[in-house]
């Protein structure tokens, strides 16, 4: 009995020490930075447009090429490549897609971590994985963090619809950091037919610190807290950031976010052992999410989502630094869900030319110039000009030499440069907008403006075109999504494979279970 | 003295060694496959139609992962992504794009394997590389053989367009085999002001074997021969073969082209001693360029592309089978030079949902239904439908219920099925092809048909957006585009890098000279 009791001895140091290594085998460090709406010709826009900001020139390879003008996701050393389609759609939803990306499974449009079929099972997002892991996490979004892909690294919910029930999921998540928009529904019923569920009074009662102004957001840099909320002080009305184009004086930036989030999460070295936070030395795991590079898709304006490429990039750009100071113990993986708005690098109007330079007089996002200087404009003229068969005149827009100054003064646009069929357009968008009706189709109106202001969709068609930008629908698309990744074990994630891969690699990286992961539905 | 003999000969033997085991460190069998104008959107959109074709739904994820609705190319355990921007354009021509894979050089729109500057200073291909090694060399197109994408194999010029000084390259090249489509310039002056150059005489008198009937080029897989052209019976109007999807009889495939090249081009067991080729031993480089899924994106007709990119991808089947057969030895590359015609996956009027359905009425490329069907009915029609004014009325369209069942018929698109809008479309597209004219700006017209046939690019226009597929331009685009890579070294190709890099690369697997390498112009 003895010499057995030896020999299982020996087998579980054996064990341990096998054990002790793998747990030392994983990367400390794992961000995430999820694009929504990205694909390769957002990418690609962005390079070009940064070139030509830069003092470069879009049609120059030896521009184009200049380190300075390449984003930061671009120049890692690991390149993949992702089908992006879910369950029952060629054409994924972001919750569809974060669900792939947060717990490993295809599902159905519009679900959270939930089986495509019924939506009775649940399952574990990576997020929740590496939170019980004893890691820190953090989730970062630019819209509000109630939103499909922020969600889905928390919740399990059958539609991305139910925000406060996500909203509920968030609070009782136990994640040390979020950050970056607000919350849409902190106030309504978790379900239809519930009582009201106020989320701030249960984050509250969760121990979590609500932060909404710049000062004391930037302030968890030197002293970090265990559960946090930041939320920038100014949102819009869905409760996101403004467009980084737009960006209020008082709010944090993506990049910024990320540098807070960094700060509050990580190990650092403790003066006083009683300071020490037990979680934070297994090292954290954050998502970041860049959410309006989408919206400025589904809305066809190409400088909205270059502004916010340029964000979500600069907030990569912190983790890389940060990557630079742990560079043995970090994983940095960015990657978008789906392209949105079918964006092309070419428009039969420019053919093999890019004019670039044509975007840089665009001063504000479609949605700062619609909520401004269009509304104010309208609300000043439109009974004027509507009245009985006004609005059919042919020339309504070139006769509004207001209007033709306003769209000059934000997007940089001369009505002399337009060619008649672009005139054409604008002024049928202008009567539509301004009084309600043009000549069009019923058809036709869908087709050229989607469910956007006539307008002001119309001007950033054209502004884009005339740049050689083009866009085919208001919609998410279906072309697979580049991936890119540095660090630790970053070579797994090479190659051409679905979306579902990515956190089943990740999750080994990471030494966690095997997804999808089932759960008790909460 | 003898001492240090000794040591010198252990010397020279162990460098004898390295020497010898560097040279068989080298893939014997390198394929190169260019889809011209292949990106993305042309692979994720084939495989829906794949999917569709194959009985499966295009909206459901588990029917597009089945395997037999997967491309071979994206099968491929190795993925890649390159920037595909020529010295002076975002979007590339193919000129500079090849010219970037031949010879690892950035250069002009146009300029096949010369300084973007000038034009004064050559460069050598892969592929003359390959060829001056010892390697036999294969150079397959389904365009002319001497369109710019093939040319880049084996020429230097200052413009693609000089295609007789060209095809005299071809026929000086040397290399084993050539097969696919034929020659646009065999009669011409090399150069403007030249006499007359005959390619068919100078390619005898180099020792080239020209074939083109089915049964004779067959007969190479079994009677290979040292210099061989193998050019399609029937040819399109540019020397091309037709699209796949109007494969006239007694035409090869591209695929069969492949079998038949490596069949001519592969070692073999010799049975007699005197029947061993020389070159033969060390292998072989193959380019196969599938052309027309780039012409099909010119003009915006997806099943055309589709057809195209399915016979490509069947020639990359064979190369993988025979690298099945020779697995330690083969290297397979493909990728695209550029994307064409702003394709995406996607459209306004579809938003989330895809019908690749839709697309399986269509049995001809639009080349073709111009060619005959629409060629035979305008010319029946149109000096009585365009009299007078009879021109302007709105239902022309609609009234000839004849052109109408050819449509359904070819295209499988019912009248009935479109909406007011699309009617509209095809109205005014009719009017301009049968009678030279509509109500549109000149502006408006150029925006909507290119320089194509004005009711032919409506059709499919109309046909592909109503599968959820849109074009953004008649030209090439900017958007980065994948490669996927198998065998020896293929790692060496997983990234995002430039397409310069490509060449590069390979040119460091198979051993070869530093890129670029220069030469004295021809």
């Amino acid at each position: 009995m003895k010499h057995r009791h030896l020999i299982l001895s020996l087998s579980a140091t054996a064990l341990l020490a096998a054990a002790t290594s793998a747990s030392a085998a994983l990367p400390k460090y794992v961000f995430f930075f999820l694009g929504d709406g990205m694909a390769s010709a957002q990418i690609q826009a962005t390079e070009a447009y940064l070139t030509t900001i830069n003092g470069g020139d879009a049609t120059f390879a030896a521009d184009l090429m200049r380190p300075e003008n390449r984003l930061n996701m671009t120049k890692m050393p690991v390149a993949g490549m992702q089908t992006t389609y879910d369950a029952y759609a060629l054409m994924t939803d972001s919750a569809s897609s974060a669900t792939a990306f947060a717990s490993g499974l295809k599902t159905k449009s519009g679900v959270i971590n939930m089986d495509p079929e019924t939506q009775t099972t649940c399952y574990k997002s990576i997020a929740e994985l590496a939170h019980e892991s004893g890691r820190k996490v953090g989730v970062i979004s630019s819209v509000s963090l109630d939103h499909a892909t922020p969600a889905t690294y928390y919740a399990s919910v059958t539609n991305r619809g139910l925000m406060n029930n996500i909203g509920t999921q968030l609070a009782e998540s136990g994640y040390a950091f979020f950050g970056g928009g607000g919350l849409v529904a902190p106030e309504g019923p978790a379900r239809s037919g519930d009582t009201d569920n106020n989320i701030w009074d249960l984050l509250s009662t969760n121990g979590y610190t609500v932060l909404n102004d710049r000062a004391s957001i930037l302030s968890l840099k030197a002293q970090p807290m265990d559960k946090v909320v930041a939320i920038n002080p100014v949102l819009d009305r869905s409760s996101a950031m403004p467009y980084a184009i737009d960006r209020p004086e008082g709010n944090l930036s993506l990049k910024e976010m990320v540098e807070v989030a960094i700060a509050n999460l990580e190990d650092r070295p403790k003066k006083r052992w009683d300071k020490v936070r037990g979680p934070a030395r297994n090292g954290f795991f954050l998502m970041v999410e860049g959410g309006k590079i989408d919206w400025a898709g589904h809305a066809n304006d190409a400088v909205a989502s270059i502004g916010d490429m340029l964000d979500f990039d600069a907030a990569v750009g912190v983790a890389i630094e940060f990557a630079s100071r742990h560079p043995n113990e970090t994983l940095i993986v960015v990657t978008g869900d789906h392209e949105t708005g079918g964006m092309t690098i070419g428009h039969a109007t420019t053919a093999y030319t890019a004019y670039y330079d044509r975007l840089l007089g665009q001063k504000n996002s479609y949605e700062h110039f619609q909520a401004n200087q269009w509304a104010e404009h309208k609300a000043a003229n439109s009974e004027t000009l509507c009245a009985g068969d006004a609005w059919k005149a042919p020339d309504n827009l070139e006769r509004d030499t207001v209007m033709l100054g306003l769209i000059n003064d934000v997007f940089g646009m001369d009505w002399a440069d337009l060619n008649v069929y672009q005139k054409e357009k604008l002024e049928d968008a202008y009567d539509k907008s301004m009084c309600g009706a043009n000549d069009n189709s019923a058809d036709e109106n869908k087709l050229l403006y989607g469910g956007y202001e006539p307008i002001v969709v119309t001007i950033t068609h054209l502004l884009n075109e005339r740049a050689s930008i083009g866009w085919t629908s208001y919609s998410h698309t279906g072309v697979p999504v580049p991936l890119y990744a540095q660090g630790w074990a970053s070579a797994r994630l090479a190659g051409f494979y679905d979306n579902t891969d990515i956190a089943k690699r990740l999750a080994k990286i990471m030494r966690l279970p095997e997804l999808p992961v089932t759960k008790a539905c909460p």
